[in-house]
């Protein structure tokens, strides 16, 4: 029977639950922390705690936060006149990152997906609703260039132009078929000042 | 100024930390566990407390072990007359996957590299030779198959051989300037069954 020791097997199995980690790498980590970086192994230990601990959704925008209300709903030096909509936390993070726009955000936490059962009211559409009437004057639908993205910002821009509202789409500039969470500063910046009113 | 939490970007800062772990994958793993993994940031915390809390090294094999004198070298269960040296501990763990060896273990902690100032003291060379005086009768020389490895596996035998035992070096069947811990458990049963004995 081959010996093992469980503090490290139990290490292991942790590290597996990370994404792109499988049972080869996982081990290398566990043991590259163990020999060369026990620093590091406390460090990430306190900052998974906190994280976990601190973060949540922030009860107007859906972005994680770490208040009730996220510190961008709550800045008064953000564009009055501009809500972006994304899939995803990590979108908000990528279009923060290009620096390019200085609007509010609404994250979905996902897309129209019928066939998985996840229609408006999953995704809150009603918060999505309410938030329309709070004087913006454009939304930027920023959905995923996919077929649900795409799906899914059609029917937001229904929604957006029976409150009144201008309904715009990033350009595709994105990679059709990709994910913007894996898209360059550069082209995701292009795309963001790009956009084009959408239509009926 | 872009919007950021500090909790995320901490968290983000720590995975960097973990090997083969760039900014982009630590951003990705960051948000996958605070949407969808939450369990999963307790479970790694508390194994990697654990883990550092509790892994140090065998006092006589100097391999990873959550005791002083490790399960392995404690076991009446093992063949008394082999001893194999290692380069680290994963190594261990590797040639425990095989299934193909039972006897004890000696783990360097590295090669001999004069050019980086590592001589023989600093692989604990003198517990490895008081281990040499305890019965056994082959010492299997399994550093990896690199110049380095090879010229301690040399260094090693003749050691070996002025204390009255034989030494031997895992087969070729490892490929050549590869490192054992990212060898198949085919291959390196066949090096480990393949062991030809060092002559002068
Ligand atoms: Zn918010
Ligand atoms: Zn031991």
């Amino acid at each position: 029977m081959a010996y093992t020791v469980p503090a490290i097997e139990e290490l292991v199995q942790a590290l597996r639950q990370l994404p792109g980690v499988g049972p080869r790498s996982a081990r290398r980590m566990a043991y590259a922390l163990l020999e060369r970086k026990r620093p590091a192994m406390g460090e990430l230990a306190a900052a998974l705690r906190r994280a976990d601990e601190t973060v949540s959704h922030c009860q107007r925008c859906n972005n994680l936060s770490d208040a009730p209300i996220c510190g961008l709903c709550q800045s008064s030096r953000r564009d009055p006149r501009l809500l972006c909509v994304v899939e995803t936390p990590a979108d908000v993070a990528a279009i923060e990152a290009t620096g390019t726009y200085d609007g509010f955000y609404f994250v979905l936490m996902g897309h129209l997906s019928p066939l998985d059962g996840i229609g408006p009211e999953a995704l809150g559409i009603d918060r999505f609703e309410a938030l329309l009437d709070q004087g913006f004057e454009e939304v930027i639908l920023a959905t995923n260039p996919t077929v649900e993205g795409e799906a899914t910002a059609h029917f937001l821009a229904d929604l957006v132009r029976m409150h009144g509202l201008r309904a715009s789409r990033i350009a595709h500039g994105v990679p059709v078929g990709g994910e913007l969470e894996y898209v360059d500063r550069g082209t995701l910046s292009s795309a963001l000042s790009g956009r084009r009113a959408i239509e009926d």
